[in-house]
C-alpha cells in the first residue's frame, strides 16, 4: 500500500497553533483514527472511550487493540474522562460514538459546554426514536447554543492511519467553522472539501449501510451484476429522496460523502454490511450469522428499520429499500417484489 | 444465477406485431444478445456480422462461439448480408458495431435508408477524428433524415441472454420512437426507461472504460480503497463535465446509463479495462499486457486519448482523467500528479 512518509507529514506546516487541545469522544476505529491524525498534525488529543478496557489499552500499550490494532498512537493522544476540565480545555469536541449513544454522551458534557465550543459529528446514522441526524441531536441537546459541524466521506479508518491518500467533506452552516476544522485535520494525505450543506453531508453515511445490506441480499439471492447495478442506481436515487426529507442537496449526495462513501461500502471487500446481506440472501437467519461471525447487529439493519418510519413521516417513495425491509421483516419473496418492481413506472 | 423462466417470457404479450422484421448490424457480444432478446420477444432478426466466420458459426451452429459462447440462438435469428432487401424489410436497424466502424458500416446502407427508418445506436464510445457520439455519426451520415435512438445501461451481454433481471435507458428526441423501441425490446426481465436526453445517455457508456482503466491504474499502483473511492467520485464529476460538453444532462449521468454502467464496469470482476489498468499500474507495458492476455487495445485506452482533444475543444477541467493520460503517455509520476491533486482547489 502506498502511504505518505513520516517526514512529509511533519513538513506539512499547520496554520493553527500547534499544541492546542481537542477532545475526541469515542474510541472506536474512526474516533481513534481521527485522534491519530490530529496528533500527527501537532495537536494534543484528549480521547475518551466508552469502554474502560479500551481506555486502559490505549493508556498502557499506546494502541487500540480492539478497534484499530497494530497502530501505535502518538504520545500526544491521552485518554481521559469526560470532566469539566477536559471540555473547558478543548474548544473543539469531536463526537465519534455510535448514533444511539450520541444523546446520552452529550448530556454528560452539557453543563460544561459554552457557546465558544464547536462540536464536530463523526457519527454516521439516524437516531431511531427521533429520526434526527447527529448534527440535529447536537443542536437539540445544546439548544442551538454551540457551533456544529459534520465530517463524512469514503474513509476506512485503517487506511487513514496508514496514511493512504483520503478525502472527505466538512460541513457547517458557518464557513468559518469549516475553515477552522480543516486547519486542524487536513494535511498532505487527507484532503477536506467544505460545504454548508450539513444535512446533506450526513445522509450518505447514514444510508450507505442500507445500500450495502440490500445489495448484499440481492447478491446472496443469486441475481447477477446487471441486477445489482440496476438496483444500485435505484438505491442512489432513493438516498437522494431521503436527502430531500432531511433538507440536504442532490449535489452533496453525488459527492464524496454520498456516492463516494456508498461506492466504498459496496465495492470494498471490507464491508460487514454487504457480507451480512449476502448471507441473509443465501437463507441464513440473522441470529445465526451474528453468532457465527461473532458480531453485533450491523448498523445497516437498524437503519433499514428506520427507513419505513422515515418514508411514512415524509410520504416518500422508496420501493427498493422498503422492498428489502419487507423481505427481511415480513419474509416476503424478493422475486415477487422484484417482478413488480421491474414492471412499475418509476 | 436467478433467471426468468422460458414460459414466463412467452407469457409476456408483445404489443407490436410479432413477426415483424428488424436488422442488427454487428454480431459482437452485445449485438448478438440484443438479437437473442428481440427474437425471444417474437421478432424476426436479420443479423449482420462484420466477420464472415462469426456469421458462418451463427448460421451453422446457431451459436456465436467467438463472442457469446454457450448460448443457443432462436431460429428467428438469421444471418444476412447488408443488402437493399435487408434494409427495406426492416424499418428498425440496430447499430452494434464498434464506434470506429459505425460511419463506414452506415455508408454501406445509406442508399437504402429512407425517412421511415429508425436507427438505434447500441455502440459505446466517441469517434476519434470528429469527437462525435454514435447518434451524431448516424445523423451526420444520413443528413438528419432518419429517426435516431440510443440504448445504454449496465448490461453484461452474457447475463442478459441468461435472462438476469436487467435495465437500461432508451433515448430519442422523439418520445414516440422511444415508445416503439421499448415495445420491441422490453419484457419481464428487461426494463427500459425512456428519456429525450439522447446525448446524455451515450456519455456514461463512452467514458466508463476511461474510469475503469484509470481506477485500475490507481489500484495497480498500490493505493487503497479510500483513494479509489475519492477518485471514483472525482471521475464521476469529470464525466458530468464531459456530458455538459456533449449537451447531456446531469440527471442522466447519475442514472442507469451513467452511474449504473460505470458502477458495473468498476465493480464487476469482468472488466477488461480495469484489469488492463491494474497491470499498467503494476508497471507492465501495454504491448506486454495485450500479448499476454491475447487481446486488442481496450476501448478505454482509445477513449482516454480522445479525452485530451475533448478537454481542449471544450476548455474543460478534467484533472483526474488528464493526469492518468499524462501518466500513460508521457510517463509522468502519478504520485506527483496525485500530490498536486490533493492540494488543488476543485
Amino acid at each position: 500500500m502506498i502511504f505518505t512518509k513520516e517526514k512529509e507529514i511533519t513538513e506539512c506546516k499547520r496554520k493553527v497553533s500547534v499544541g492546542s487541545c481537542v477532545s475526541v469522544l469515542g474510541a472506536g476505529a474512526w474516533g481513534t483514527a481521527i485522534s491519530y491524525l490530529l496528533a500527527k498534525n501537532g495537536h494534543n488529543v484528549l480521547l475518551w472511550s466508552l469502554e474502560e478496557d479500551v481506555a486502559l489499552d490505549i493508556k498502557n500499550l499506546k494502541q487500540n487493540t480492539r478497534y484499530l490494532p497494530g497502530v501505535e498512537l502518538p504520545s500526544n493522544v491521552v485518554t481521559t474522562n469526560v470532566t469539566q476540565s477536559t471540555i473547558e480545555h478543548s474548544k473543539i469536541v469531536f463526537v465519534a460514538v455510535p448514533v444511539k449513544f450520541v444523546r446520552s454522551v452529550l448530556e454528560k458534557i452539557r453543563e460544561f459546554v459554552t457557546d465558544e465550543h464547536v462540536l464536530v459529528s463523526l457519527s454516521k446514522g439516524v437516531e431511531q426514536k427521533t429520526l434526527l441526524l447527529p448534527s440535529k441531536i447536537i443542536a437539540d441537546v445544546f439548544n442551538d447554543k454551540v457551533s456544529v459541524a459534520a465530517l463524512s466521506g469514503p474513509t476506512f479508518a485503517n487506511e487513514l492511519v496508514r496514511r493512504v491518500y483520503s478525502a472527505a467533506v466538512i460541513a457547517s452552516d458557518k464557513t468559518s467553522v469549516c475553515e477552522r476544522i480543516t486547519q486542524f485535520l487536513s494535511n498532505n494525505f487527507f484532503k477536506l472539501y467544505k460545504t454548508t450543506d450539513i444535512c446533506g453531508v450526513q445522509v450518505g453515511g447514514a444510508f450507505k449501510n442500507v445500500m450495502a445490506i440490500s445489495l448484499g441480499i440481492v447478491c446472496g439471492l443469486g441475481y447477477g451484476e446487471n441486477t445489482i447495478s440496476f438496483l444500485f442506481t435505484q438505491g442512489m436515487q432513493e438516498i437522494n429522496v431521503l436527502a430531500g426529507f432531511f433538507g440536504g442537496k442532490q449535489e452533496t449526495i453525488y459527492g464524496l460523502s454520498g456516492l463516494g462513501d456508498v461506492f466504498l461500502t459496496c465495492r470494498g471487500s471490507h464491508s460487514k454490511n454487504f457480507k451480512v446481506g449476502k448471507l441473509l440472501g443465501q437463507g441464513y437467519q440473522l441470529h445465526e450469522i451474528l453468532e457465527q461471525q461473532k458480531m453485533v447487529v450491523p448498523e445497516g439493519i437498524n437503519t433499514l428499520y428506520s427507513v419505513k418510519d422515515i418514508a411514512k413521516a415524509g410520504n416518500l417513495a422508496l420501493p427498493f429499500f422498503l422492498g428489502i425491509r419487507e423481505y427481511l421483516t415480513d419474509g416476503k419473496c424478493f422475486k415477487v417484489l422484484l417482478d413488480s418492481f421491474m414492471n412499475m413506472k418509476l
